[in-house]
């Protein structure tokens, strides 16, 4: 090797050192981790590494959400017993995941834990560069209450939470409009807040003048009446089946939650200043109880919520959504009268993530695409590259909240 | 065997029947198990059964705070591959508590969490007979809030929890004074709701008369100055470095804390409405703080603080509980005219368990001992049979809130 290829080769080394350095740089620990845990680390390609002490252990394998990849991804120990792995590139956005320790379903003790799947579950978040509508900003923030209310149809003290937004407390004359947001399946009352960042989205969007000042409920979608055992739905379970499951929560939002609210807050307590909106299990339940309480709401938005064209079908839901929809017969007839709910209704929202999967997609998309061709207005909203995950439902948030109450 | 032997001995079987069927019946999942979980279950003794199904894994064990008993207890696995265990009978109260599968800590996926020891953990709550003051009563209930604010000493906005009484909402005008409150190391700001249900225990003293109505803010007792590294404390620390590790947070408090509650509350912003108090490690904040802030507080609690004669001492915090309590020199001196002292702070409160390590109930009683002798008021609240736990402080906290800003 000459002095130049000498030099050249040298230069190249500094220059991978730097870019080494450059890249180590760029990693950080996710900001879902607990204090000064240094895992997950997102790197800058958003590749995540994973690590867990567990010398006596057989296997450990990583495995979470859509946007995580196509795990589990296995893990490798290295001599002082912490096994480790790099995921590839995942998708921006929240994900749930886990680690398999010898077969086992366990969580990371270095990440913060988020209700999911029905549990306390562990969860990353990958940064999305140039979005910063739901980051924690430098602008005024609203409060994010715990609210107990007494629900006569269950019997208990429920909890529900409520954003309160700036300025809420600065002029106590002022009322606001109520928008009711749900969770999914699986998920619970903090599911909006925690995963989704819905009070930062609204604090933003207010911030910017996009959105109007408003209170935001969150309530856990899930009730039995009192005295009554528990119904069920899930896999194997018809519209039907949903429908039933669905009516005592039903009940508790228009019987003991609405009440509540308008008497605790200071809300503009009529339908034009009311909306209803949630993910998924939470827009089924928006859209199964859209038929009956027009009287409530004048706004509606379901966030991959699957569609049935026929609430009272017994099939399973599997099937169900591969069937036409009938924009004349669809929810109890609620749209047979295209003008008629037009006037009546002043937002009808559905959304969906492009990497979603196509019983979502096609269902979703197709609901709204039969919906306009019958007259009726609906504002379709795509969110590009996200799965039936929280990315998706941030980004249709930030959609839906600015049409709300003009 | 005769008849009546016979006779007898059935009749004995039956009544066994019937016992074990009482048993089976007065046996519940604990109220901290996520939704439909079947164990934890607690029995009418306060034994405790645990379940994990780990049909792969060699040896489970399932540990957790001192109230559960002298475990780790070895579980058992039967033919589906579940291993469970029965305790001996817990105290009552919330307990920590984790799995030790093949050599690894991992959280109960039956068990909500709980953030403890540095994360998040599962936690069984044992129910107290006739023990109500906790309970989430058929009362008015205040709102738990979280609340961000800009700290210019961190450079970040931080989130407190902010309690704010039943009817503040109704009364726009009636302002109220303000406690606050702080957990201990390893725990964060969510730990005196979570765990503490001080919201409840507020609740229900005010509904019964016995306390003010008042304001309760929670910060996350943690705290680094801006640009400059973090500053630990723990074992081997000295009371200097404890000083040293609080001065941040102290900075937040005083700078940042109570300027954005009184700007963003309606508080009595003056020292004669404004108390400080924490548990162990935010025991140690509230006394670290106390020598230099009786211009901004006129009520002091600590529960289970560990007393510090000389806060100056370079030595390991283990050793200097066991020097004398100087009340002329302890606390830089706060205590050297008893008098002043008593006439400047209206409530000097010292709490302990009677279970809790004996380097906390010496170094406590001894502390309030000597503060007595030397003249100085001081309230020292005993728990009777319970640990460096959370029953402490709920009784702490509900023998300490009646006495405050009468």
């Amino acid at each position: 090797m000459n002095k130049l290829a000498c030099a050249t080769a040298l230069g190249l080394l500094v220059i991978l050192d730097f870019v080494s350095a450059r890249a180590a740089e760029q990693s950080a620990p996710a900001e879902s981790n607990v204090l000064g845990a240094p895992t997950p680390r997102i790197h800058a390609d958003h590749s995540i590494t994973f690590t867990l002490k567990a010398p006596d252990a057989h296997t450990v394998q990583v495995a979470g959400g859509d946007g995580l990849g196509s795990g589990p991804f296995p893990m490798t120990k290295d001599p002082d017993g912490v096994w480790s792995v790099t995921t590839p590139p995942a998708v921006p956005g929240f994900h749930y995941y886990w680690f398999v320790l010898d077969g086992v379903s366990v969580n990371d003790p270095s990440s913060e834990t988020y209700f999911g799947y029905g549990k306390e579950t562990s969860g990353v978040e990958v940064p999305e560069g140039g979005a910063d509508y739901y980051a924690l900003g430098d602008v005024a923030h609203g409060d994010v209450r715990e609210k107990r209310y007494l629900s006569k149809t269950t019997g208990e003290w429920r909890r529900a939470l409520v954003y309160t937004p700036p300025g809420y407390d600065k002029n106590p004359t002022v009322r606001y409009p109520v928008l009711i947001l749900q969770h999914g399946s699986g998920e619970d009352e903090t599911g909006w807040t925690r995963q989704g960042k819905a009070q930062f989205i609204l604090d933003n969007l207010i911030a910017s003048g996009k959105a109007r000042s408003m209170i935001v409920v969150m309530d856990r979608g899930y009730a039995t009446r009192v005295a009554t055992p528990a119904v069920k739905f899930g896999a194997g379970s018809s519209a039907m089946d949903a429908k039933t499951a669905f009516s005592a929560f039903e009940e508790v939002i228009v019987r003991d939650l609405i009440p509540a609210i308008d008497a605790s807050y200071r809300t503009i307590p009529d339908r034009e200043h009311r909306a209803m909106a949630g993910l998924s299990m939470g827009g089924m339940q928006t859209l199964f109880m859209m038929p009956h309480h027009l009287d409530l709401f004048a706004y509606f938005g379901s966030f991959s919520g699957p569609i049935f064209p026929d609430l009272n079908s017994k099939q399973p839901l599997g099937n169900v959504q591969e069937r036409p929809f009938d924009a004349k017969t669809a929810y109890e007839g609620t749209f047979a009268d295209p003008s008629a709910f037009n006037s009546r209704v002043k937002l009808f929202w559905l959304g969906v993530g492009t990497a979603e999967p196509e019983r979502f997609r096609t269902g979703i998309r197709g609901a709204a695409d039969a919906l306009k061709q019958a007259g009726v207005k609906v504002v379709y909203f795509e969110s590009a590259g996200t799965a039936h995950e929280w990315q998706t439902w941030r980004r249709g948030l930030n959609d839906f909240v600015p049409r709300l109450f003009r």
